[in-house]
This record gives structure tokens, C-alpha cells and sequence, in this order.
């Protein structure tokens, strides 16, 4: 049985109780968390819960046009008013280059230059956070009241760290 | 104090354990969900726990461009065998268009012109998984052997509801 089929399976299960019924489209903590698609990362860890915040996750936590066009969706039309990037130790994106995967692509698919034109990998996760800080200072369309703080969080030790832009 | 330093406090309280330690990179499940921000959304539903999935979220659960290339990482680089795509009833994309959006934020910001160019607003939850579904399936990088399989969440009762591309 595929992964998907169980998924279904649990899911109904799930829906008998329904214990998330209740819950707003409003983040109730009006905070957006930017981070990693990475299977060791949780709310948990955070002691945030369902209902509490938005959730970006992408291939590093990468502030990316995406990533800026839901952060607006989330301020003007749900009114959250923190935003949180954090990236992670042991990240898959420290193990490659954007050069050597896109060959990579191009060999197994036997298809060159379509897009994504960018990975974004990269080589010092601080620095990597600090970049994506600046994309959101410097956007002419993130309003200037909101609270923009980055962080590395340490898969081995579970802590946060914070990375001052 | 800010939202983002209670969960720094909380952050502190739960490093003490740090119960996810022992977790590996590589997803347990070989599969990743690719759903919208929502805060009511949850792997809970779907009977997966931290360390099965890669999880991808953004505004509307839309493959965009980060998307494929956050999927090709995770194929890739970290192995993952199924893509599911998970949009969901009341969605805050079906209140608003691209158009309405763009002059909010033109207005708000006095900054015209710039990216994002598109927000991915959408009227019909089950076409815009269908069309989610056909980008994937259309990508010249996306490996043919992967599983595409597409979702609707109902938030009043909890259930997925499949469909079909």
C-alpha cells in the first residue's frame, strides 16, 4: 500500500473526533514561521501549537518571491504582525551546489533550461539567514511595522539561536 | 513581550528534553505534502508524525516555481517517492482576486510594480488542485516514476477528499 493510501486511512480515523474543528483562519498568535521543508523540524519545539501561526516551508527556509507573496497575503489579509525565519543545522542545502544539481537534473531528464532557474543552496546557514532578513527589509511592499527576527536552530542540541541581521 | 520571544522562552523550556533528537534527515515515509499555510492544517490529520514527510507550505498550496524546485530537492537529494497536494475549504485565496490584491498593496506602499507578480488567488478549490496536479505532472524535471496524487481538506468535518487529475 502506497504511503498516500495510508495517509487516507488515518485520515479517517481522524475525522471521526475532528478535534481541530474549531479553530479561526486567524493565526491566533499573529505569527508567520518561515522555515525548512526538513522532517526534524516542528512547532513543538517552539511550544506553538495548530491554530497559533501561518507556516511557510520550503527547500531552506528560503525567502524567496513565494515565500513574499504568502508573508503579504498572511499580513494584509490575515492579519499576522511577526515574521520568523529560521534555517537549521545539517541542512540539505549545505550539501550540494546549484550548478552541480541543475547538471545533475539536466543528465537524469535529458531536459536543459527550463526553470526553477535558482536552488539556493549555500554554504554558512548564519549568513544564509541574514540574507533572507535583508530581502524582507529591503521590500518596498513588507510594511515597516512588522517584527522581522531570524534564527539557526541546532538539530542536535534543539535549541535556537538567534542570528542579529 | 513579542510572540517571537515567548517562543524563545518556550524554546529554552523544551531543549531540555529535546525529544526529536535522534530523528534522521531523510523522511521516514518517502513522501511530501505540499499544502497551504493555514493554521488549522496539521500532519496530525493525516496520522503522520515529525521525521515521516517533508512538508511544504505556502499561501493556497500552489506549485509554484519554489515549489518544483523545493520537490526536486527532496526527490533528489533526500529520496521521496510521493507528492501529495493539499488545498482546503475556506481557504483565504477564494476572497479575494490578484487584481484587488496588487492595488491594496500599491496603494498601502506607494510602490508600484514590483514581484511577486502573481498571488495565486483562485474561486474554485477543486480546479486549483486539479491545476496543481497538471504542473507537476507537465514538469520536465518531475521523475515520472514519482506518485502525484491531489487533495481537498474540509475544514467543518476533517476529511480528505480526493481528486482526480
Amino acid at each position: 500500500m502506497s504511503v498516500t493510501d495510508e495517509i487516507l486511512i488515518a485520515n479517517e480515523a481522524y475525522a471521526r473526533n475532528h478535534e481541530l474543528k474549531h479553530l479561526s483562519p486567524r493565526p491566533r498568535k499573529k505569527v508567520v514561521i518561515i522555515t525548512c521543508m526538513d522532517t526534524r523540524l516542528s512547532i513543538r519545539t517552539m511550544g506553538l501549537d495548530v491554530g497559533d501561526a501561518h507556516i511557510l516551508r520550503n527547500a531552506g527556509g528560503i525567502v524567496t518571491d513565494d515565500v513574499i507573496r504568502s508573508l503579504l497575503i498572511s499580513h494584509y489579509q490575515l492579519g499576522t504582525e511577526e515574521f520568523v525565519v529560521i534555517n537549521h543545522t545539517d541542512c540539505g542545502m549545505l550539501t550540494f551546489t546549484d550548478e552541480e544539481f541543475r547538471a545533475k537534473l539536466e543528465r537524469t531528464s535529458g531536459t536543459a533550461s527550463v526553470s526553477p532557474t535558482h536552488f539556493h543552496a549555500f554554504k554558512d546557514v548564519e549568513k544564509n539567514v541574514r540574507d533572507q532578513l535583508q530581502k524582507l527589509r529591503s521590500h518596498p511592499w513588507v510594511d515597516k511595522e512588522i517584527s522581522l527576527r531570524g534564527f539557526v536552530y541546532d538539530v542536535k542540541t534543539g535549541r535556537l539561536k538567534e542570528i542579529l541581521g
